[in-house]
């Protein structure tokens, strides 16, 4: 591998955010949609995650890395993600969808500031398959305008979501400080960068609240 | 939808048997696979399904078709295929995953000699991913080899699939006798020609039993 361990671990972290949402968006198509429609839908947002999962990987195979190496210091993180936060229904489904795929989208987007132009390229190939979550939106707001009293339930489900996110977050930034010094190496000595990058993954955060009408 | 009711019924069944076996083939990857590169690999043959489902519904909503309606007779019989045949290991998800996609395209190919052409040419798309399962036989034919009294188990299993898929299609020909009817149209009248079907799908079982080394 001619790159630094870091750019590894966050290629293997990326790879496998990818594979288990895909294996997890397709369980809960599965488990929770109303109609086949609805499980067609879920499970394309689920095959576009597949698709970055592939994007990702060849990128490590590119570097001269092994994927299953590279993926497997985040398995435990990740899985746990998943099992904390199991959706009770099809709307919680859809908020985890919308909302998951949110938070990854803010990780490349930050990732691709640090890192050099041939990765900052396949991360710009996943942000444009953003609009895909877009379905997870419409039915949303559809089924909050029809029950107002749903949006307070999704809203504390959104924030639990990110509660989890943030605490298995830490976990692997406690177990791979390379990863950790990688995403704020431009901004370690500047506490208002800091700042500012905590506050452009809030307001992210909050335009998917607003989004979704919760 | 100006085809007869045996053409949406036909595209019905196929819409459905490939969006439940993307599902399936997900949660077998999920819940077997000993590596995450196999892991990978089975969700790589999960999404090619989907990518037919999409395909198969597309000719559905051409045709003027309701995809979800046109689904819905078959949802369980398909529904119980699967539950009837749950694998208890990574093995047995994989002669699963190679027989019932083998299954699969043997039903499009007699679809194919009876329909016209454009259904034709989506099922030439559908089998020129064949290929795509070739995975599953390598790695069954290299367990086998190092564990020559697995065949046997796996050559029950593989038996067992068959029976539970006859079974199925029994059901359902009963209860859509136009199905039934536009598969064998061409040959309802001729015994010797309904003895060439049977022999044909037999011969095909039995070339991929081989290929399996089971």
């Amino acid at each position: 591998m001619n790159e630094s361990l870091g750019v590894a671990d966050l290629l293997g972290v990326l790879a496998y955010a990818e594979l288990s949402a895909f294996l997890q968006l397709t369980e809960d198509a599965g488990q929770f949609a109303p109609t086949l429609s609805d499980r067609a839908a879920l499970s394309e947002l689920a095959v576009s995650e597949f698709g970055h999962f592939q994007l990702v990987r060849d990128k490590l195979i590119e570097l001269g890395a092994d994927p299953d190496q590279a993926m497997a210091p985040f398995v435990e993180a990740l899985d746990g993600w998943h099992t904390q936060t199991r959706p009770s229904g099809w709307l919680e489904a859809l908020v985890k969808a919308y909302v998951g795929t949110g938070i990854a989208l803010d990780f490349y987007r930050e990732a691709a500031r640090h890192l050099d132009p041939s990765i900052a390229r396949l991360v710009d190939e996943v942000v444009a398959d953003q609009e895909r979550s877009e379905f997870a939106v419409e039915r949303v707001r559809a089924a909050v305008a029809a029950d107002p009293p749903a949006a307070g339930k999704l809203a504390l489900w959104a924030r639990r979501l990110v509660g989890e996110a943030l605490s298995q977050g830490q976990r692997v930034a406690a177990a791979r400080p390379e990863l950790a010094q990688l995403l704020v190496e431009a901004v370690a000595d500047d506490q208002a960068e800091i700042s500012r990058l905590f506050a452009r993954l809030t307001e992210q955060h909050g335009k998917r609240m607003a989004a979704l009408g919760i």
